[in-house]
């Protein structure tokens, strides 16, 4: 659970998948034991015993790591190239670069900036881009740059330019945190890195546009948010986390969005956190998550 | 939350429902003074300050309940008929009288009977119907009659009408306790009393049929059940309560549906509950819940 | 819930407790009637039917609230003065004022500062004191003042002198948002305003200090909090909230603490703001909370 | 997730514990693939990296298992045994035997009973016993044998005489199901198989007799249940599980009480199931739970 970063010094992550089969683990862990590492957490889920695809997550201490890692790569290579097995090695004490896009809402875009200064997010924060100017010198106070990039008319092209312009090769994923507007297919390809998004709504009731109002008008006894990875199918990319709140027929729309942001903060929080943990893997339009 | 019948012996329950105006609360308080009722509880909702739908429950108890009910039927038809509000009086010691139609899944069905055995639902079971006979001798070591209407073939019509025969003027609500046959709106009509039905899903995610196949293909992070009134939109009626249960990547549909079984017996068996103590009140596609 | 202060302009609180008796729902709303209110919400609780405690909180809306208070409170005098009857009579658009007690944790005292800026806490809050400085920078940020009083050494006398100083007849309650002091019998009797306290565990279970230690070595699978008023008796006061958060074998204490503080923070802020809203009555060790 | 015996046929579950050092899980994994099996799931933790303690727990599947045991046993000893490391190897298609002992109170009792025979837990029950006889129809209209013990007078060794008796090399595991009778430290040593219990409290809240009184007169809002393993001391065995509900003022412990059944069910239903599948791993006065 730690996040702290000089706890993960010399600790490396290791995130294997590929097609199952017998010895997968035993190849693994013997790579990992002649390289010097002392396995600390391992994780693994098999889709299918027959036939299924294979993941697996290793974090593994190794002394002087930094010096070791092209020989551990050069062997993981040669050990699992043969088993047609994908491979994604980090360093645990590498903290991702994550820019924040939000618009008006504070509550998502704060609730990150406060949990990363307090050392629980293990990222650091280049900028925080909006198309309002409302929370500016709230994000200055803690430190991080803060980007104004306006975007009205229905015309997003010129503010989707600027925003690739700004986060290209400087971030290695995106939060949308409660940003309100819709990125086009081509800015998601132009980015080239994940993009994680927080939907107001337990996902899939209420897909689209108000479900606090659409909520509110079906009558339903619980509220919640969803966190997903961002795909060119609106609300419809691999759901990381989840979760609800209990509300009753006394509480107007409105209500219910005040309740909801509580949910929303969270369930953003966490998968932000576990993605930047390498805990979640992608893999059609699901994601397996190692918590 | 004490339901055993005896402790609700000269217990009258009383619901009143109709457009907002300043004073109902006293007029509806000074008449359960003046007919000698003490209030246990009172519970009231406004869905708006101006111009709204006035909503509430008044529980009291009154000495001798059975002699004096209907000299206080009398004086609510005069005082609040002037006031265009509809009103509902109820002796609580009279238990509502509530069949379950089961298929062959047995966990709502024995949840119910057991909740009733333990004296927890304030019901009679005059008796449960089933299109299988799986749980027959279950229904009948719970002293309950059971019987068995087959529902084959694509027309319902005759399956239909033996139910009907058989509820008739015996009952005062039904359960379908995961009673898998669609009902027709002709058959809601000639039965004329509520019916409840629990929904594998949280509603309106997965709506029809297979929500949990359906939930695994998603992606979620958490299933849920909901427990609403049938209405002629199937999936669509008043919802009474919903809940959720966490699950993960590693859960095949068939280990959702086996973990939701158990949000489904508990959601039901509470709105069965709340129904049976008159704590819901129905207004277009929505419920007031007073808990 | 919505919690806006211009939304509770003309809206009245009436508290009323003391010996229950068959008639005193009926007595308070009539004199809400003939004081031309209209309730707006009504709760009531008695603690037994027969010879027990009546409590009843009632929201109504008058017009041109301010210039009738008197005559009600006079109605209220001679109404209920003859039962006994104890009552409270507050102007919802009036905000309390709340003061805080900080040491270094900055994640209640933010979390607070940042609900009341939202609008969801119905308070003003005249002053944070802390026995740290840590915090300061933060405080002003929000506008709010920031006083530095030094608790060192074994006796605190002066230092709650100085607190005394700065809060007495300028707070109508305190928040005690892991304040690492313990308070003398003789502050909060010189206070004379309620404090409300968040305590780090799941009370009575690990009772004093380190509760997050002493759950780990207990092998708990959930870690809690709870909010609670402050009495003579550290940590056996009237609890106002709890909650409670999942926990594994895998974390270790600082993990638990980690998680506990966004418990301690949610539990806390909802404790404040019943108070706030004169949604909790304190009756012996006990709290009736109508929420 | 899926507990049907047919499905864990030729699965083993290998159980391995001791002081951790780098290589073990190498070691391990290495062993299951040179003994033809293929790893279905593989779960481990160490308390400490320095120094501390690993505990691992791998299933696999191996075509043949119970012809395979002895020579992998013979492999776990001649690899484990340098390495100080304790194991236990079990085929996962031989269900342990669970025996039941319980008093008047049927919940927990009922709902072990019907998810065994829903195929939910993977034991077989080869008899229940009771100091009370008003649940021996229920019992045995499951097919399960029931056997009367009464414990009546202060001298409890008759009564343990007969259950020792009667379980004696019978059963696997023991779980108290609600059995309102403090067992004797020798009784639990001849008895020489785990035991299991259900508390009606969020221990280390409400120790010892009345839980749902104590936590009345405390005013807690919420309750809870914990299933712990049996030991010498009352109340202070390592917990398995534990839950909560909530609760309000208005609840008397009678409905603490109901309410609370509820929880004790869940949490001794999912204590069972996890022991029963081998999850649970008892290290001093904790457990090690991988679920």
């Amino acid at each position: 659970m730690t996040t702290h970063l000089d706890a993960r010094r010399d600790h490396a992550c290791l995130i294997v998948h590929g097609p199952d089969r017998p010895g997968i683990v035993a190849a693994v862990t013997a790579l990992v034991a002649r390289n010097l590492g002392n396995i600390v957490t391992l994780d693994q889920y098999s889709d299918n015993p027959v036939g299924g695809e294979f993941f697996q997550r290793v974090v593994f201490h190794r002394p002087d790591l930094p010096a070791a890692l092209p020989a551990i790569a050069a062997d993981l290579d040669e050990t699992l190239g043969p088993l047609d097995l994908e491979w994604r090695l980090t360093d645990q004490s590498v903290p991702k670069r994550m820019a924040i896009l939000a618009s008006t809402s504070d509550h998502c875009l704060l609730e990150l900036l406060w949990r990363h200064r307090r050392g629980e997010l293990p990222v650091t924060i280049p900028m925080v881009i909006s198309n309002h100017t409302n929370t500016a010198e709230d994000v200055r106070s803690f430190g991080i740059p803060f980007f104004h990039v306006p975007s009205q008319g229905p015309d997003k092209s010129a503010a989707e330019a600027k925003i690739v312009e700004l986060l290209k090769d400087n971030v290695d994923f995106v939060v949308l945190a409660r940003y309100m507007q819709i990125l086009s297919d081509s800015f998601l390809d132009e980015l080239g890195v994940p993009v994680i998004n927080i939907h107001h709504s337990f996902l899939p009731a209420f897909i689209g546009a108000a479900p606090y109002r659409k909520a509110k008008e079906r009558g339903v006894k619980l509220i919640g948010a969803t966190s997903h990875y961002v795909t060119a199918d609106l609300d419809e990319g691999p759901i990381i986390e989840q979760d609800v709140a209990r509300v009753t027929h006394a509480m107007t729309a409105a209500d219910l969005q005040a309740r909801g942001a509580y949910v929303e903060r969270a369930v953003l929080s966490r998968a932000v956190e576990w993605h930047a943990e390498d805990r979640v893997i992608r893999h059609g339009n699901h994601t397996i998550v190692f918590t």
